[in-house]
């Protein structure tokens, strides 16, 4: 038995010891010629062999007619030429054993089916053979430390890399080179930087599960713009997670799939960036909303140690600048707990007249009290368990050598209480931020973004954890909540194509144990008033049909009939209208049940994500979804904890817990019902294309489903 | 006749041609020694008259033992002296006749009552001897062209002013100076620096009046924490607004006034943000988020054309970068057009394969196709009337030289097309951005910051276009308006001591012209059926007492009594549920008034701000009020434009105009219901506590209010 780890599937992409250019260029500054150049220059350690047949030399290295030429073994392939020459370059380096190969040449997926049929040959040439492909139209790879320039890109001409922590990966190589170049003029270091382009086979997720693994790699910087495979994509972020690692991912260019198609009005709320938006917190990653953002918070976990909480202190010089510091930490989550008195009293001898609070401030006696600022943050990391300490120092910094002893006794605190981080605020140069940050001492310029990357590796943290609570208590409970089939025999019980309209969905969902009402399907007005006898009186008629999964919309629905004669009435009514409204419409009868009572009206949905699988949706009825989009989302399958997080995600929640000092209502009844729906969900995957249930009305005591729609594909 | 515009009355504060210096010290490090040291190490032209009774010298400069031993004239005195000594201090700038005396001491209102009746000292005597003070416990100003440094702040060490358009003016030293160290080191030039401390007499305000007409400074920022004259703020930023010049603001520290006295619901919805947002808003300002957003925006307006109108174009060589901006385009409501075929097929000419759109991805094509950049930017601006267009061209400035010859294509069609904004985003160096901001080309390194700028500088020039129609349809139809008290006769009719309870209130507004239910008052179970028969059954009987304003909370309305026996008892029920919830409580009797029918429930209301005087607030009843806090406020008086835009600025108004294809309601009445209540509130302006009609039903046709409730001071 070996104690090596095996190489992860992408090892040899990132760290190869030789690399063939097919297609290698004698100019310089040619597509084909760059490559050669760039490892030149940044002197890679590895064997260079630019193919090329009309070359026997190319910038100084021995160059050759075809990859089968060379005499050693070669770890990787970048393969720049024409699209239509790219297969046969692909099949000398099966002959040849390569393992990697990355073709950079565009004219495939990117334009037209004709394309995309040359990029599908090229896929199936690369499996057939046990090759791994990158790209094609991609921009290539660089690992740093390794100096391993393996790309054309002209980011590199104007901005040198320097070996650091934070991995760039993604599908845009345009959107790479602006990441790196603004990471590089910032004085980030990087690790690797890899630019997927038309992803067909690498794509950015088996990246981010490299980089995980990757021990150059301390933080991942993602963006995507599609992904075709949900479940590589979790699994590498919450491996990621796992390992501690965190991921900075921006999710650009909204394709809605899916959307037009919608089955259900749950499906219709998803869109796609609700989703991707779910997928991301529950798998521990931030999603940044710019460029900017997604490097504060990068550099920002490659400095400062991971909080524990999300609790955070304000010092500050200026009371207006900590106000505005609070209002950003608000909307990052970040909870500022009081000063006890015992803190404060501390504070109050080092500074007698600053107002004691969080924000704190300090007020200008800061900078004229020897030793003040240390002697603060002192005090504040000793005495609380705020993992985040915010400090704004106006321009005390801009003077480095009045500031040098501040700075001193900072690197003394941050190495006393080193998982604490300290995060200061104000202008300085380029220079002292280096220092700092080498130091472990985050600095920013302008107090929101400083707010909002602390709020967002705070949060990063929490979601780790839960992700990990969660872990435990489903070990401790795998039977609740399980992602295999949780009720087979009733899965059985009902096939899908059985379910033609409302009853046949409620009895499918009563059948996981969610409550409907007592409802009688009548073929006719006699039958109806029967019916209406037995589940007592009032009652709602609603018309069942295939055809009409909409009710509402053609009048098929007559509620709060008080009397036996309103019921045949209704009947009669709910046909006539349904025949009028829809007359190719098989109608299979009407709906008697009692009238619901008192309650909230809820939405309960399945949204099936072509990418990521069923997504469980809850709102409130009414304005709060149409108006405003207040729902959440989760991937199913739910536990009570996770399902109970989706509730309190929903601003409208509140009206459960009771609106005015009225009584609750009963939300572990509708805790319940989200998990019982998740395992419909996850049971029916396969098939299932959507489900509303649409009003769950969760009552006083107990909840119950009005009306249920549930589709398949 | 003069034809020489009279002086600013702070224009002795910032264009001073001699400074005393009171509590001058010969340590160049010291508080009164900055500001010599500042002065003599910037060249200013000036005279300087340090004064200190205990030296003849100091810093080179004679020393004065009193401002009133200096020979010639004194335009300005700055005192630096302990607090006690500073009433001294200002008898001697009387007797030397000295009109602008900055008080730069701490040691005043911000140190409680004692030190705030020195400052109310220090005010009235500087009042009753024409003397403008800036101050006390602030931090000077600044006026760079003239190199006249007249503070102490230590930010100037460390980073020192060029001359330029920007002028900053702020409450908090600490926050001016940090707005001022971030500005100097992205290299703008600023006009005017000011901080006014605890303004006693000079406050942000007034110094924006003299920035709107002080001719070197051409964008203004300020930043407040609160304001103790709204109409003083009202009329500078207008006045700046007038004159064309940016305002970009910031107000930090939410003193949330009033809003625990708040005698209405709408008063509690105002908060204190909800008000100076509007305020900012109708005056023309941007308010900004951040100090970096704050001076993006600045900058923005210093180099780019003023836009005619809020279209965008985004150009972009990363497809994902464009959808990132256009969402982000979205928030600040910038439209993106299509573009329109005849444009489409000229730049199909230049980059074939590009797929035409907006944001219109370049592809990588831009750059492989020479002079690319400058052919599609001409096309753009040539052939559409967006005023702004972002081109988001990747790191290609990063290579300065090969950048050249599209940096000065760029330049002659920025001078071709001069009312256009060209902004082009990506990494490049200092330098570049620099001379591009010169030639008046914007440039960004994050894409995101350059959308919310370019946003922001459209929304302001929109505001700025809506206040001059304003003035002029109010120009045209000044009876409609007006803010003078509008209906004279009806405002005397009845005395507001005379509103005791919902009936007066309705009364009152009646008056005005609001719509009213047919309602009676009824002070016994016989009464209230005649009434009942009178206006027509059903009716709502509800409870009248001016120590009941909240009617429902104790169970005061009962609705949809059918018959007369009902409203007999209900008459009974009303009296007995008032006497028990507020045994003290006047009962006035019950009111009778006919069920309301169908509408939309809506709440019209007035917050009578103590900034800024009289606020009209519109809403939609339930949830979306309570939970989402969906509502809007506008000044008083309103306009119909106005009114109509404060409905329009809600996001359920949507369901005004038919949900689901029914049929719209009658949005014009409810703007008229608007326009009225703020002529009602206009004339009340001196007593009113506030106004809550609430619900306003607006009816398919007509609207009318259900309950209101109207509270004096």
């Amino acid at each position: 038995m070996s104690s090596v780890a095996p190489k992860h599937p992408l090892d040899g992409f990132f760290n190869a010891r030789s690399v063939a250019v097919i297609g290698a260029s004698a100019d310089p500054d040619k597509l084909g010629g760059r490559p050669i150049r760039f490892f030149r220059e940044a002197g890679y350690a590895g064997q260079i062999y630019p193919v090329n047949s009309r070359s026997a030399e190319i910038q100084g290295y021995k160059a050759y007619a075809s990859v089968t030429d060379i005499p050693g073994p070669v770890d990787q392939a970048m393969i720049i030429l024409p699209a239509p020459a790219c297969m046969a370059a692909l099949q000398d380096c099966a002959k040849k054993g390569i393992k990697f190969v990355q073709v950079l040449s565009s004219g495939f997926g990117e334009m037209g089916a004709d394309g995309l049929r040359a990029q599908n040959e090229l896929v199936a040439f690369a499996r057939q053979h046990g090759i791994r492909l990158l790209g094609p139209n991609c921009l290539g790879l660089v690992s740093v430390r390794d100096r391993f320039y393996a790309t054309f890109s002209t980011a590199l001409e104007a901005l040198a890399p320097s070996p650091g922590g934070i991995a760039v990966a993604t599908q845009s190589g345009a959107f790479g080179s602006c990441a790196y170049a603004m990471a590089i003029q910032r004085g980030l270091g990087l690790s690797r930087i890899v630019a997927t382009g038309n992803e067909a086979d690498v794509d950015v997720a088996e990246c981010i599960d490299f980089l995980a693994d990757d021990p150059q790699t301390h933080v991942i910087c993602a963006a995507i713009e599609g992904c075709n495979n949900g479940e590589r994509l979790r699994t590498a972020l919450l491996k990621a997670a796992a390992r501690g690692k965190p991921v900075v991912i921006m999710k650009v260019g909204t394709t809605e799939i899916g959307i037009q198609a919608a089955a259900t009005h749950t499906g219709s709320l998803a869109g796609n960036d609700a989703v991707f938006d779910t997928v991301f917190a529950e798998c521990g990653a931030w999603r940044a909303s710019s460029i900017e953002e997604m490097l504060d918070v990068a550099e920002y976990c490659m400095v400062a140690p991971a909080p524990a909480n999300q609790r955070a202190l304000i010092a500050t010089v200026s009371g207006g600048l900590g106000i505005l510091m609070a209002d950003a930490a608000e909307r990052v989550q970040l909870e500022l707990p009081p000063i006890a008195p015992a803190v404060a009293s501390q504070l109050r001898e080092i500074l007698p007249f600053a107002p004691i609070g969080n924000p704190y401030d300090t007020t200008a006696q800061l900078s004229a009290v020897p030793g003040g600022l240390g002697k603060v943050v002192e005090v504040l990391l000793r005495e609380t368990d705020c993992t985040t300490l915010l400090v704004y120092i106006a321009q005390l910094a801009c003077a480095v050598q009045k500031f040098e002893p501040s700075r001193a006794e900072l690197v003394r605190l941050r190495t006393a209480y080193p998982d604490r981080a300290i995060v200061l605020v104000g202008p300085s140069d380029a220079g002292l931020r280096q220092r700092m940050a080498d130091d472990g001492l985050m600095m920013f310029t302008d107090a929101t973004r400083a707010m909002v990357a602390a709020g967002a590796v705070a949060a990063m943290h929490a979601r780790r954890r839960a992700i990990a609570d969660d872990a435990a208590a489903g070990k401790a409970s795998a039977a609740s909540v399980g992602a295999a089939p949780s009720t087979p025999a009733a899965a059985a019980s009902r096939a899908p194509r059985a379910i033609r309209h409302e009853a046949d969905a409620k009895a499918a969902l009563q059948d996981y144990g969610i409550a409907v009402l007592q409802e009688r399907v009548c073929s006719s007005a006699q039958q109806a008033v029967a019916a209406a006898r037995e589940v007592g009186l009032p009652v709602a008629a609603k018309i069942l049909s295939p055809d009409i999964p909409h009710k509402t919309e053609i009048g098929g629905v007559i509620l709060n009939l008080k009397d036996e004669a309103a019921v045949a009435t209704a009947f009669d009514t709910l046909i006539e209208r349904a025949k009028a409204a829809a007359p190719q419409a098989r109608i299979e009868g009407v709906l008697i049940a009692p009238m619901a009572g008192e309650g909230v009206e809820t939405i309960l949905g399945v949204h099936m994500d072509p990418v990521f699988g069923p997504m469980i949706m809850f709102g409130l009825g009414g304005v709060a979804v149409e108006l405003y989009k207040d729902v959440a989302f989760a991937s199913a399958p739910l536990s009570p904890q996770r399902a109970q997080a989706l509730v309190q995600r929903v601003r409208a929640s509140k009206l459960l817990q009771g609106w005015r000092g009225q009584a609750a209502y009963d939300v572990p009844a509708l805790i319940d019902a989200l998990v019982k729906l998740s395992a419909f969900a996850v049971d029916h995957a396969d098939t299932l294309a959507g489900v509303d249930i649409n009003p769950f009305l969760v009552r006083r005591q107990g909840g119950v489903c009005l009306d249920a729609l549930v589709s398949f594909k």
